[in-house]
Formats: structure tokens, sequence, C-alpha cells
């Protein structure tokens, strides 16, 4: 028989988490406030516990996993990395294929394995209640497990348009015992501003993001959990990619090119950022993170200092961006929604040690069918992304006959998404224009600060 | 750490299937034609490939599995063994729980374990067509899954009211290239006959099995394959226990009682047949099949020939039945929803040698969400019946002191199950009145059949 999955022991989930950091260029420029000075961890002690605040400044290489996290992460880790025999035999590639597989978490997606730690940090600093934000579910449900998990209440503001779209997200949270509101809501200053604007307002993960952040800071027993773009929340997914080094071990093989979808950029930080630290080292591969060409933020933003949020609530951090009042088209792959990206991510693409790619919409679902139709899984709308280019460059190998090694992050299931897989089947899906207007406009109203160095 | 999940390699994928027949005190009862005479195996040709045929009336202790079925259950196999420490500290039980997650296959269930194989015996046979009925979309999912995988069409008679409160199963049936109809229909006799007499039928298990026989039996180029029931259905299953024991064996571990839900009999018999294998060498094992106590076909039925679908299509089976035509009450457990049983299960039943017990819906989603926010996974609604009946035990254990070992199958996740989530926690769900008059009533419908020795 040929392998088909490399599975590694629970002895063998890592047992720290990779911090990119060490192995940059140059130090990650700092947040700033609104006053352009650089934001020093005690502003943001109101909204997050001292252990993560460490973790989001520091330069140190390895962080320790506490035990109690990584005997969560057994509930579902160590992920398997599959070879896909049957995807490569379908496209007739010389192409060597593999993917990591992390829907195997109880929520669906790679998501939980942060929420995880940041749920423990934040009880181990005796807090009993986070606020979220969601967009498609997969990170509220994340953080709603999590939450149940160490006995923290959680409160999930979700984009008001998958609250409608996708309720068996908003179910799955209510089942682990969250509570979860649809975003612009009334319950917060922010929210109230948008809805009296914009009062049929779809809402967005900024606005979202809004809302929770003001919530957590008005409250002393809440504290704030976000799913994506802060470095201790890449940090925290660089299980993913440790795992998937061990696994190519394993088999003696190595990936040519690294593949992620990329939103907020955890994703693709936490697959790729431990194959960064071969290439710091002096190994060759690629990373390519993958984004929508509706919401191209690396592809086609600016490189400069903007809001997390779509207020203007968070410090302002050195990343790509649409700018942040930018409301992208209504993709089904809501967890690439987003403005920015992490700071770490867009900085290592400044620097062009990293690669970016956008593709449309409908190129990714007919990605996505192909591929559940060679290997089983149905990927989520996010993860067609990786695997659209994928597929372009297994293609390619055809054609050249170099047998490339590529490797993607399968970063959850579409078992919530089946609606979008519908539209698809149907007809009824659309590749958005490049909404290039909406971005000029949104980035006319980018926050004055210097610009960086 | 303590170890949470025991795996096994690729390499452990048993090699041969089990049939339990070798190990009855007395031979299985043969199925009926109309005329009371044994049905021999040219009877079956019309709609089963011989091989399967074979399997059926085998009495051969060990079958083989064919090497391309096992390099297609690598695609999710061998399933993990999860210790559930977590449940355990909830409850506060001396009992040691464990369970077998099915619900990594990528249609969620235990059910591909037979459709691989029955889409590769057929399309050995020369059959590129398959006709099958499913309930909840748990089967027919699966078999869509399967005939994409070795090149098959695959028509499924969907029962009406999974069909439209269910959308996403059918979803992913298109995903994965299968044709879905909602049945009854009008695309056969049986289907038009039920349409007449009950135009707002919710259809049943019965009726789309005989809408899937019919359409089989009349087409040269097509078979017909069902999801539970069958001698070699449940053979196919028996994967499962045995990689249970074998991740048994590694920790040195044995249960005391092995619980599944128990509808057509293939998830019971899949996990408690090898196990039975024990019992018979002398062990002490017990097995339990747990069914909804608003369709209690082992509990309340009784043990006489009848047949296999509501019209009255298929041969007779001597089993424990609640009446061909016993229309089940519209609970959420779809899969458990049928009026008959397998006549292998029955015979052990019948037998004593294996134990039934009957569930109340409510109780077995108390008992889901329980151990959804205890485990993390979501199960099915089948499989939340087994759930319960380990849960009341092992709150036994706590009153008891005793250190039981309780081992279950946990046959499916619940990500197409959220609607019944919802309205359990609306409190619109509600417990069916053990429905005493119309068992009685389809019991006087039986067929007129020497009552066996």
């Amino acid at each position: 028989m040929q392998q088909t999955k490399i599975l590694l022991d629970e002895n063998e989930i890592p047992t720290h988490w990779y911090n990119v950091v060490a192995d940059m260029p140059n130090p990650p420029a700092p947040p700033l406030g609104p006053d352009g000075q650089p934001v020093g961890p005690d502003a943001l002690a109101a909204i997050f516990p001292a252990a993560l605040i460490e973790q989001e400044v520091s330069a140190e290489r390895w962080i320790p996993i506490p035990e109690e996290v990584r005997q969560a992460y057994t509930l579902w880790r160590p992920s398997p990395l599959f070879r896909a025999h049957r995807l490569e035999q379908a496209l007739g590639t010389p192409a060597r294929i593999y993917y990591k597989y992390e829907g195997v978490s109880p929520a669906g997606s790679h998501k939980p394995n942060t929420a995880v730690a940041q749920a423990w940090y934040n009880r181990q600093a005796g807090i009993h209640r986070l606020t979220t934000e969601t967009g498609a579910g997969q990170w509220g449900s994340s953080l709603a497990l999590a939450g149940q998990m160490f006995g923290l209440d959680v409160r999930v503001y979700m984009v008001r348009v998958s609250y409608e779209q996708k309720p068996f997200r908003r179910s799955m949270m209510h089942t682990w015992g969250a509570e979860v509101l649809p975003s612009p809501s009334d319950q917060t200053e922010a929210g109230r501003k948008i809805l009296a604007e914009h009062p049929d307002s779809p809402g967005s993960l900024g606005i979202a993001i809004s809302e929770a952040v003001e919530e957590a800071a008005s409250r002393d027993d809440t504290n704030y959990s976000l799913g994506s773009v802060l470095n201790h929340v890449l940090l925290h997914q660089t299980v993913i990619g440790q795992e998937a080094k061990k696994q190519f071990e394993k088999i003696g093989d190595y990936p040519d090119v690294v593949y992620a979808p990329c939103g907020g950029g955890s994703n693709f930080g936490g697959v790729a950022f431990p194959f960064f630290a071969d290439k710091a080292a002096g190994r060759e591969v690629r990373l390519v993170a993958v984004e929508p060409s509706s919401c191209p933020t690396l592809t086609k933003g600016r490189y400069t200092y903007d809001y997390g949020d779509a207020i203007g609530m968070t410090p302002l951090l050195l990343m790509y961006t649409l700018g942040h009042d930018f409301m992208p088209p209504g993709i089904h792959a809501g967890g690439l929604r987003y403005h920015g990206d992490s700071a770490l991510v867009s900085q290592l693409y400044h620097e062009g040690l990293i690669e970016a790619r956008a593709v449309p919409q409908l190129a990714t679902f007919e990605a996505g069918v192909q591929f559940a139709r060679a290997e089983g899984i149905i990927p989520a709308p996010e993860s067609n992304h990786a695997i659209r280019a994928v597929i372009d460059d297994a293609l390619a190998c055809k054609d050249t006959g170099e047998p490339w090694v590529l490797f993607f992050n399968l970063s959850g299931h579409g078992h919530f998404d089946m609606a979008a897989y519908d539209k698809y089947f149907a007809g009824e899906l659309e590749d958005y224009e490049y909404p290039e207007a909406a971005i000029e406009e949104a980035l006319a109203h980018l926050p004055k600060v210097a610009a960086p160095a």
C-alpha cells in the first residue's frame, strides 16, 4: 500500500512555540498610539493578560507551551500530514502534493490552536470572561470551545452577514456554551455608530473587532481575544509547521513550496514560519500567502500604519492594508475578508522574503470541488485559496516535468459552508471586480502618522 | 501528559473482515421469498455483484479485504480511540470511558467503511451505476464519496423529511458528484404508489429502499447498495471493532461493556462483533445496542420474518421488526428510524448473547451536549444514543464505586445536525410517546409465513 497519512504520537506535540521574530533580519516596527508614539505593553493590559503581552513583544526564538495547553492539544493534535496521491493522479502531475489537515479539531479548523492557549493564559490571570469577533464563525466557535474547556464565559460578536448565512456555526457556539450577537450590534458605542450611518450594514471583521475590544476595555472582569493578526496568535499556530517538519523528516521529503490562505495571517504564519526558520538558515523553500483577489491586502494594499479594526480603537500596526474602513465584498471565505494583515507577515513580504498571490472566488471553488472529488475531504472556502494555487502550480509542473514538492495547510473543512458550494453548483457565485475605487477611498482615510523609516 | 488518543499506523488497518457467523452458536436463518421458500443467491444477482452475495451467505470467519479497498481506507483509517478523560472528570465517575471516533472519515461517519467496499466490488463486476436510499444522509453521502473514488455514478433516494431538513447533506452528495432525489418520488412504481395514498408522505427508510431496489432491479447497468442491515454490510464495518481491540491491547486495557447506537445494525455490528468473538471464546464482555424509545425495534418489536423495505420488494428476513409499514416518528436520529434490524444482530439478541436498551430523544441530546462540552466533538444524534447509555452507566459506577471500562462507538459528528441541536436548546424537541397503536397496527400487516423453529 502507498502511505497516505504521516502521523505523530501525542508526545511529539511541540513543547515550544516558534517565534519568527528571532530569525527576521530586522526587528518588527512597534505598534503606535493615536499620538504616533510607540505603544508600551501597559496600554494593552486593559484587554490582554500579561503573559500574552510578553509573547506579543518577545524576541525569544522558543516560548514554552504550558503542559495544560499541550494536554488540551491532545484532543486533536498532532494533526495528520496527507500525501495527496489521488489528487496527483487526477492532475497527472509529476509534483508530489502534501497537505496538513487542521480540520480534525472539534471546531473544524486551525483556530483552536491559539484559542486554548489564550483561554488558558486568561484564566491563569484570573479572568473569567472573554469577548471576541468572528467572521465565518471558525474563530468564534474555537474560542467558545476553549472557553468551555477552561471555564470562561465567552461572548462572540459575529459579522452580521455570516450570522445570517451560517446559522449552524452559531449553533455550534451555543453547544459549547457561548453567547453570540450579530455585529454591528446595539451593545457598544462602535456598533451603534455604524448602525446609525448604515442601518443595513452587513458588518465586517473590523467592525466586530471594534465592538469586542470596546466591551473588554470597559469591563474589569473581561478580556479580549483575537483570532489572528497579532504576533502571539501567529506564534501559537506554529505548532502546525513544526509538526509538518517532523512529519516530512519521517518520510525523508521536504517541500519546495509552502502555501496557505492568508487573511489576518495566522494560518499562513502557523504553517510557514517554522519553514522560514529553515530558509533563514540557508535552506531553499518558497513561502506563498494566497489571498482573495477581491480583498487583495498583500498584493494591492499599501504598506503603512493603520488601525486593526474599522473604527480606530486599536493601536496602529505597520502592515499591508486596504484602509481600515474598506468593506470587502461578501465573498464566502469570511475568514479572508479583512482589510489588513499580520505585521509579521507584512514585514516579511515587504522585505521580499515571502511571496503573495491573489485568486478569484470561482476558481477557488472549482479547485475545492476537484480536491473533494479526489481526496474526499470537502475544504473550507478559505482553504480553497491555497488549493487553487497548488493545483495551478502542479499543472505547471506537468508542463515542465519538474517533480516539485508542493505543501499546503488545509486549514479547515467546509461542513458549515455547504450553502456556498450549493451556490457554486447553481452558477450563482460571482467573481467580484477588483474593488479599486473602494480601496482608493479607504486608503484616503488612513491615519496621519509618520511613514516608517 | 495523560494519553488521550490511541493511534494505529496505516499498516495496522485490518487485512480481513471478521464474519460473526463463524462464532454464532446457531447458523443464521435463510432469507425467504414471497413463497416462504429460502431465497438462493441467484435471486439476489439482479441487484448485487456475486462477490457481495458470497459474503452475504458466507460462514468463513475471515474474509480478505482487497488491497484497493484497504488503500481507500487509508484516507481516514485507522480511526483514533480516545480516552474520555474530560468526560470522566465532568461526571466524577470511577469508570474509564473510551470511544472510537468514526467521524474522521470524509463523510463524517462510519458508513464509508462499507461504501468503498461495495463500490469497489460493483466496479470489479463491471457495474457503472448504483442506486441507494438514505435517511439523515450519512449513508448517501458515503456512497457518493465511494462512487466518486471508483468511478461509478450514484443516484440517492433521500427520505423526504431529511431532504428538506438537511439540505447540506444533499450538497455534500452533489459535491461528490451524486444525484439526489426526495423519496417518495415519482420515478418508481413504489414511490408513485405511496404518493397516491399519502401525497404529503415524509418518507421513511423503508420506502426509499423500495424505490432504490426497484430501479436497480429494472436496469442491467445498475446495482443496488444498502448502507446497513445486510450481513455483508455489517461484515465490512468490523474494521472498527478489530482496530479498537488492537488499540486496547496497546494500552493494556479492555472494555467491560461495548455500546453502539442501533438502527439497521451496521454501527453496532461493526464495533461489537469483533468483541463477540472474544465473548464466544469465553471472555467476559457485555455488548449493548442502544435504540430510540420511539422506534424500539429490539426492545419492543417481534422476532419474526418481515420485509426489509416498506413495500415488500425485498426477501423476508428473520429479525426483530415493528412491522414493515410502521412509520417511525420524525426524530432527529434519522439513521435509527428503521422498522427492522440486522438479522445477525436480531438473532444474537434473541439468543440472549447481546443486550438492548431504548432511550428517549431529549435525554440523548442532553447527553450529547454534555459530551461536546467535555470532549469537544459535537456528536451526531445517532451517536448520542450510545452516549446517553454510557453516561447513565458511568453515573451508576459513581454510586457503586465500580471502575468499569465503558467503550462506545462515536459513529459520526453532528455538523449536519445543528438544526436539531438548535431545537433542543430552544425547547422545541419532544419525546415521542411510545407509538404502541401504530406498532400494533403495523405488526398486524406482517407477511404470512411459517414462524421460525
